[in-house]
Formats: structure tokens, C-alpha cells, sequence
């Protein structure tokens, strides 16, 4: 039997799983699939730190080297995250012949046109089933399941940290700092939460589906990306009476011209799949044109479920070794469709404006959306009796995102208007 | 660029599929994914009857031979269904060197330990994603996605028939019987509708379900199956007042002395995620120790969802010829649970008892059900103003399969029982 030997770089959450994972199940994945994976060097910053799994002492190292230059290594598992040096390390071990399995989803997003050039041209493989959703089967379904698919649409809940507050705010009517606090009190949100919550972990996981989904490499910088820190309990709560709940989506709509990207807090019906998954879960709504709609609901983090992904491409890549053959394709971006400019995209919207209560604001707001195309769906303004600025909620009917935000800028300059106005899309 | 020849058998609805799919799709897969997937042959009945895709004369044949002992041909494709002369015809393309992609559940469930042993003896691939699920990747996911998972509980709502029924019965208060002649009217039923109706279909299903999740070959007739005919609007009423939706349920639990399999309508709350799928859709949920909770949602049947998955079959085991290798492991029963017996199962049960409306009838049926070690949880008698018989139901703790099945045989001896007692199993 051929022994498969791994060299794991980072000793996280991730790196904890998989070592716990290989640990207690080499043994029945040696009899259920014939090969015997064994990690023989860990790469960590401090050899002497506590663990939370065993391992032998003469595995770790604190020097990269001895993972990217040991001969005996098949397989480097990159699992340090961010662009350098995670970068020049996966570059690397291609160049020394490794096969590569990596959880990283913010260098892909930025660097897999580069990452995936090489490994394509040298013949070798790049798993990265952990990227995205964690334990959910995803890129194995884009890539295999649905290879005869065109894919029309993706909507992905992507970020278990947003998800969560989101659904805190919905649920118990908490507000969103609250909601945030608890959910760093969880341990479900970093320290600094500024990538879950303003929607980048989302836009790197979004442009790993849009390489499978749509051929396309789109870095985060060309992905529409808007976080969910001005989503007010309010919000919800009129978005719920319309019979709609708010979600952060990262979306991927084929359209004639290319594809949209976008990464924004959208109110979608109560009665689409999406809206019931709750808490830190992920799910993925795919549209293809042979297979209608499909959703994969799972966890989309964690050490296990994580962990569970690296290892299922740690199977797929060495049983390719083992059969002497390119353990799987890297994909290629060949039918390149072109990212669409935001500002040409189409979208019913749902607007909170906060405005002084008296006569005439109605009459000036709708003025000016009439101006620039833009039809009013349904309006809500309930009479609050105080001094404060009132909150005036428009439900729009499909309008170019342009327009839009050409008739907020305008809106928002009004002396009537007491706060940015607050502007979700709607998917239907 | 190697060209990869196909045997069709079946031009069926699925058949027509495979061969649009392939006549649209054939230069796109071959241009991402390198293989030339070509139709050389199809076994048809009737060669003069009319077919909804084009096809070329000459590809057209009524005799398997032509097929089956064709050296040119890579891959047989079996789509005609049933148990024989598919059988025959797979184990005969076998020995004859082919690789084999299959739909075929039924005989998958039957006959799968031969067809599979048959294949890894002589090292050809058998694909089968197409035989569940339609185009939901399920297959794919359990074999390779969650390869390093323990499986612990799968929950399938696999035969879209019966969904329609109980989701048209729940939604529009229809009755069993008109949603069933609904059903037939829109195509979604066969004139005799009994394998879908009556189970059979799902426990095909969850057979293979079973032997990829807990190893074990399991026929039909060793799998507990009851259909959904016994279910009224009444009793979907009820369910709904306590919360819980009505789903014909293919079951699947890791218990210590074996594996649980059984397919029976199944009272799940409403706020299961399962108790949202609707219409003719299915889905499958798992659940792995180590990715938890996942959920699969989309078409399970239907010409071109299954179409998709039977080309992902083709253009895998095309991959595999193209390198020379073999393309899929086939399934191995290695930890081969065995099956538990029905009588020992626990659950909470639903009982509906048709009873006439007289002083001490609560009191005879719950004093059986004492005696036998059923505790009740609740009682709903409502008060109808007639000389008819009247329902009570119950909801009961949990209690084991065998007592209730002895509680349930002496109460409908006793003559205040009307019609034989419903009975549903609870899933939390």
C-alpha cells in the first residue's frame, strides 16, 4: 500500500482538526480507500505552544524549509491563511513537485489566476474543497456534479459571523452591536470583525464560485462588496412585515454582457430556502440550466467540518498519486465571462429615509426618485408622536442601480434628511 | 484527443435527456474538460417511433448485441429500468469490458452486491449518481465529500410523487386521493402509482443511500416501508395544530447494534428544514460526526436534471479512461452494519383512533396503551355534534415499535373502534 506523506503548514483551529482527524481515522480511511495517509512534518511559529491534539515531537518545525524541501513530502497542506507568506509557500511547493491542499480563500480570491497557472502548467493539483462552506461538499458539486451545467445564478450565505447576527437581530429583536458582541463572546467573531461583517470573507468565497460557476477570476476589488454594519433592528423588522427577511448574499447572476458580482445585505421572501438558515450556518442556492434550483446547506466553519473538507482532498489528490495520474483538474477560466459594472445592474429596492416629520417631504423625496426612473412600489410612514426624526420606508420597483444611487445622493443632501439613507436590493 | 464512445440502452425520458444534453454540451465539455464524449449507439425498441431529439438513423438499433459486443463502445449506459433484462444486460457489458452508468435504482437496491463485485473484480466503474437524488450531487458528496465522516443519520425525501401529494394535501387541503389524480393530470404520476405511493421507490432509494453512508447491502424487503395512502387530511390537520409538517421520510440512523432503515410517513416539526420542501423537489439530509448537519435540495427527477447527473457520471469514467486508470471506486459494504430489526426501534408516535362516541372509551384505549408501556403526551378529542365516529389523537412519548404494534393490534379488536387506528412515526 502506498503511503501518502503530508506536510501541514499552520496549527490552528483548521490544522488542529485535521491532525485530530487523520489521528483517530487513518486506520478506517486506510481500509475504505486504500490509501494511508500520514502527516509527517507540522510547520508551526512556536514548536513548544500547547496543542490541543498529540503529536510526536519530532514532527513539528518551526522552519518552513523542511516542509517545502523534504523530498518525502507529497502533499503540503497550507493552512496559515492571508496572502504572504501563504503565497510564496504554495507557489513554492509546486515548483518542488507538491501537490497543494489549502483552505485559503482570500489568496485564491486574489492570486488564483497565478496559483492555478502554475499548477496547471507543472501537472499538479490544488484541493481547496475548504474554502468555501466549510464542510459542504460545494466545489466538488460546481466542478464534477454539475460539469454539464451552465450555471445561471449563485446565491451563497457564505459568512457564518454575518449570519449569525442577522439572525440574532431577527429572532430576539437584539441590535446589531449586541448581536456582535455575543457572537464574539461565542468565539463566532474575531476580535476585529471587519471581514465577516463587512462582507470581504464573503466577496474571496464569492470569486471561488464565480471561477467554477462562470470561468471568471475576479479579485475583491472587482466584486461589489457591501458589509451588514448599517443594517438597523428597524430594518428588519419592516422587512418583515413585507414578508421578507434580510440576508447577507453574495450573488453571481449570469446576464448577456458577463457576470454580476456583488456582495450586499438583500432582503430576500420568507418563504425562499435562504431565509430559514439561521445561526452560524452556510448555505448555497446554485441555478443551473440542466438541474433548476439546487441548495447545499452545512457548516460553512469550524475546525471539524473544515477539517472533514481538507481531508476529503487529501483522498481525491492521493489516490490520483496512487494511480500515477494529475489527482484532479485545476480549474481553468476558459469561458472568461466579463464581471458587469454594478451601476448597470437592475434591482427592486427596499429605502429607509429618516426625516423630518412635516408636510411636503413625501412629495419632495418621490419627486426626485421620479426624476431619475425610479417607481415606488409600496410606502410606509407610521405617525410617531415626538420631536425625532421619522423614519419614511419605500419598497422600489425594478430600477438601474445608478439611478438609484444618483436619486440618493441628491435625497441625501436635502436639509429634511436627518441620516444616510439606508438602501437594501431585493431578490425576489 | 481521445474520443470516448457511448452505448445508449433506453430512449426513455431519461434517454432523450442523456442524448439532448450530449448533442447541445458535447464541444463545451470538450473544451473544459479535454474528452470527447460521443453517442455511437442506441438501443430502442421501436426504431421507426418518434423521438423528441434528434438522433442520427444509423445510431439507432433494436438489437443489444449491437451494443453490448461492440468493441468500440467505452461505456454502456443503462436507462431502461427494472429489474430484468437491465441486470442481465449491465453484468453481460461488464464481462465484456465496459464501463457501466446507470439510473437504475431498483436493481441497484436488489442486485447491487453482484453488479458491484462484478465491477471491482474486473476493475470497471459503475456509476450511478443519476439513480438518486436526480441531479442532486448526493452520490458524489457521500462517497467522496464526506469520505472522512462517520455517517450517523440520513433523512431523505426522495420520491417527488409522494412530496407533491402531501404538499398539495397540506397547502390546498386537498384530499389524498384528488392530489394523487393531480398528480397523474400534471405527469408527475404514473398510472399506477403504487411504487412511488406505497414507498417503494424510496426504499430503492435509500438502499444505496444506506450502502454508501453505513456499508451495508440492503433489499427492499429488508427495509421497513409503508407509503403515505393512509393519509388524510385530518391527520395532516392535526399535525399542523402541533406543529409538525407530513413527509414520507427514507430513514437512515447509526444505532450501537446496527443501522435503522426504514421508509414511512414521518411527522417533522415545522421548523425542520425538510418540512419546507415542497412540491415535486427532493431532499437529503445528513448528518456526518465530523461536518454535522448538511442538507441536499433540488429536482430528483425529471428528463434533464437527471440528464446532468448521468453525463457527470460519463465525463468522470471518461477522465478515468482517458488516463488509464480505473475512473471510480465502487462502493465496498466493508463496514457492513447489519439492518435493525423494525420491532426494536423507539419513537414518538401519532395516533389517530376512530372511535364511537360513548363514556369510557379514552379510558379502555389509554389503559392498553399503559399496559403496554406507551405513555401519552397528548390528547386532542374535539366535539362534533353527530352520531358518527369521532377521532382522538394522540401524541405518544417515546415508546418501542413492538409495544405499540401489540397496543395498536388489541384496540382495533375492541367494537367502539371504527376504522383501523393511523399511526405515524415522530422525528424531532
Amino acid at each position: 500500500m502506498k503511503k501518502i506523506k503530508i506536510g501541514l503548514i499552520g496549527f490552528g483551529t483548521v490544522g488542529a482538526g485535521v491532525v485530530k482527524v487523520l489521528n483517530e481515522k487513518r486506520a478506517s480511511l486506510k481500509a475504505s480507500t486504500g490509501l494511508d495517509l500520514e502527516i509527517v512534518r507540522i510547520c508551526v511559529k512556536h514548536i513548544s505552544s500547547k496543542r490541543p491534539v498529540e503529536v510526536a515531537k519530532d514532527v513539528l518545525t518551526s522552519s518552513i524549509d523542511e516542509v517545502l524541501y523534504d523530498k518525502q513530502i507529497d502533499i503540503v497542506v497550507e493552512l496559515i491563511g492571508g496572502i504572504q507568506p501563504a503565497k510564496e509557500i504554495i507557489m513554492e511547493a509546486l515548483r518542488q513537485g507538491k501537490h497543494v491542499v489549502t483552505a485559503n480563500k482570500a489568496l485564491l480570491a486574489e492570486c488564483g489566476a497565478e496559483i492555478f497557472g502554475l499548477s496547471q502548467k507543472l501537472r499538479l493539483a490544488v484541493g481547496f474543497e475548504a474554502s468555501v462552506g466549510g464542510g459542504i461538499p460545494i466545489i466538488r458539486s460546481l466542478r464534477e456534479g454539475f460539469i454539464a451545467n451552465k450555471i445561471d445564478l449563485i446565491y451563497g450565505i457564505l459568512n457564518g459571523t454575518s449570519n449569525f447576527i442577522l439572525s440574532e437581530m431577527s429572532e430576539h429583536g437584539t441590535q446589531f452591536k449586541d448581536a456582535l458582541l455575543y457572537a464574539q463572546k461565542l468565539g463566532y467573531a474575531e476580535k476585529d470583525p471587519s471581514f465577516d461583517v463587512g462582507g470581504i470573507d464573503s466577496a474571496h468565497k464569492l470569486s471561488i464560485l464565480a471561477l467554477l460557476g462562470f470561468g471568471v477570476f475576479a479579485a475583491q476589488d472587482s466584486i461589489y462588496t457591501e458589509g451588514i454594519t448599517d443594517i438597523e433592528q428597524s430594518d428588519i423588522d419592516y422587512a418583515s412585515e413585507n414578508g421578507y427577511a434580510i440576508k447577507l448574499l453574495a450573488i453571481a447572476k449570469r446576464r448577456k454582457e458577463g457576470v454580476e458580482l456583488r456582495v450586499h445585505p438583500t432582503l430576500i421572501p420568507k418563504t425562499h430556502l435562504l431565509a430559514n438558515v439561521g445561526d452560524v450556518y452556510n448555505a448555497i442556492f446554485v441555478r443551473g440550466d440542466l438541474v433548476g434550483d439546487n441548495l447545499f446547506y452545512g457548516k460553512g466553519a469550524g475546525s471539524l467540518p473544515t477539517a472533514s473538507s481538507v481531508v476529503s482532498d487529501l483522498v481525491s489528490v492521493a489516490a490520483g498519486i496512487a494511480a500515477g495520474v494529475i489527482p484532479c483538474i485545476t480549474p481553468v477560466a476558459g469561458t472568461a465571462s466579463a464581471v458587469c459594472d454594478m451601476s448597470d445592474i437592475r434591482s427592486r429596492y427596499y429605502v429607509r429615509f429618516t426625516v423630518v416629520d412635516k408636510p411636503g417631504v413625501l412629495s419632495k423625496i418621490s419627486g426626485i426618485l421620479g426624476n431619475h426612473d425610479i417607481s415606488i412600489a409600496t410606502v410606509t410612514q407610521k405617525e410617531i408622536k415626538s420631536e425625532k426624526p421619522v423614519p419614511i420606508v419605500m419598497m422600489s420597483h425594478e430600477a438601474r442601480e445608478s439611478d438609484m444611487a444618483a436619486a440618493l445622493r441628491i435625497i441625501d443632501e436635502l436639509d429634511v434628511i436627518k441620516s444616510k439613507t439606508v438602501c437594501v436590493r431585493v431578490e425576489e
